[in-house]
């Protein structure tokens, strides 16, 4: 296998993802232009390091793809369309041509399903690949960490479980049910953010907080409850029906794997009573389905579950990394 | 030595660095705010790993610097001022707090030197350390690639060589005179893009075209006739009057490492003849002084060395990292 070259690198991801549309710059210069839209700049960046992010079995396009969900997700969480992503890479000097044209693929997808122009990028080369996502919008409102009121109904975008368990399957070589086995495979290698959802929620001003869930369900509660200077009563657990039936038969600790498995890409939020009727019907209304978990408390920082059967206090840890 | 978590990571960086200015939002939501500015969004990334970016003999905190020290560089050819900066860090698992706190040292010294607020980041494990700088501003006008016309002058905004030279020292051990030693290893160890310099010069409209040097003087100056369709006779090579007296003494050839050598962080420039005088002036004013290397013609992409005595074709060829 040929070596190639950093200037080859450039030249092969830039066929896969193109140029940017006008009247974004052209990629080439010292910098790159963003034309600007009403409100602040929002920014945000997310490093991926193959060794520690990308769990065996993940395709190189799909690991590409997955370092640019990452910022996407706290887009989703702030509701905020991002407009345009520069891409740090660190390659291997040993890294195929094919390799590379993988990785623009998985670009040229993320670009595509999120709307985004990706306008610059730096290459380097290094023993592992690592890619450093930053993604940029502008935003007139963003939904912030505080502004949680007790009463307030907590939800989340979508159902808790699949990726700790397709990691367990993945990482560990975890035997599961074919059925659950294939959706929790997919929830890692293929993770959706909701931005739209996240978009829209913001938009029509329904979210009093919000944050992003990659770290875990239970350590979003807490750094959620302690922005916003305010506590969590966690009453039912967000899972589909299935999930607890699949988990049981594959002899898996539904507790431990909702509330502290990762990396989910789901929104974490905040309703005021009066809103949540709306913001169900507008879940609904975008092929999504907000799942109520719990309601605000007085008590500032305490993160409780109780379903009336069970109570114990969520503790605060979250997933931690491979490798 | 006792291991560091993500948390402390962000906490001894965070205790370095501070917080940025009201109404730049906090660093610890999902993403951050910018106010924004008149103008376009100017953004660049610049990723920096140790093995190959880092010489021997560089500080942690030279090296946290230097990892915002290169995207500077470039706002400095373009002329704008960095208003903001998202630091991604991979770090290795075993790195020592004092380590970190040195990181953090690197990167108050740049935000301070270059007046930029660090506005957020993120942490990440991998077996080097590697730092993805993304640097953000806004301006209404930049110096472009193209726009430089046959007759205008090529200047560079200060002496070439004594980086490449540095370079030598510390990975490959050359030995050379002490003065020259110090000023070469200074020039590597502790870059200074002509920040000021560049910001003034577009601000006045003095530049037809510029770029950034960081590849090597060689290699900017083809970029720089091919996005601009002209090209350049080289008359003079950028070099101070003690620098060929050292580099002969050292047996040190000149052309090839004022050429083809790196890492510079300088200005390359072309202004019309009768705006040179302007240029020079507030080059002076600002402690800087730009050096006249030839003029622009007409042949695209030619980039011809003729200083009367010899002649030859000045080749597109480059800085290769370390490692």
């Amino acid at each position: 296998v040929k070596r190639i070259n950093e200037h080859e690198t450039i030249r092969i991801i830039l066929e896969a993802i193109g140029q940017p549309r006008v009247p974004y710059s052209m990629i080439g210069d010292d910098v790159a232009l963003i034309p600007p839209r009403d409100g602040d700049l929002i920014a945000k960046v997310d490093m991926l390091v193959r060794k520690t992010d990308a769990p065996k079995g993940m395709a190189t396009w799909q690991m590409a793809r997955k370092s640019v969900v990452a910022s996407v997700s706290d887009f989703a969480a702030k509701g905020v369309q991002p407009s345009a992503a520069l891409l740090s890479l660190a390659l291997p000097a040993g890294i195929t041509r094919k390799e590379v044209q993988e990785l623009g693929r998985g670009f040229r997808k993320a670009r595509d399903e999120f709307g985004i122009q990706i306008v610059g990028g730096d290459t380097n080369e290094s023993d592992d690949i690592v890619i450093d996502c930053c993604l940029l919008g502008f935003a007139e409102w963003i939904t912030g960490r505080h502004g949680a009121a007790p009463g307030d109904r907590i939800v989340v975008s979508g159902p808790f479980g699949y990726p700790p368990v397709g990691l367990k399957i993945l990482q560990d070589g975890v035997v599961v049910q074919e059925s659950f086995r294939e959706m929790a495979i997919a929830s890692v290698l293929l993770p959706k953010p909701k931005l739209d959802l996240g978009i829209v929620m913001t938009t029509e001003g329904l979210l009093s907080s919000s944050i992003d869930s990659s770290d875990g369900l239970a350590l979003s509660l807490h750094q959620l409850a302690e922005s916003g200077e305010i506590g969590f009563n966690i009453s039912k657990l967000p899972i589909e029906g299935r999930f607890a039936e699949f988990a049981e038969k594959s002899r898996l600790e539904i507790d431990e794997i909702v509330l502290y498995g990762g990396e989910e890409y789901e929104i974490v939020a905040t309703i005021p009573e009066d809103k949540i009727k709306q913001a169900n019907l507008m879940a609904e209304r975008l092929g999504h389905h907000l799942i109520e978990i719990g309601s605000v408390t007085e008590e500032a920082g305490t993160v409780l579950f109780d379903d009336g059967i069970r109570r114990f206090q969520i503790e605060k840890r979250g997933w931690v990394h491979l490798g």
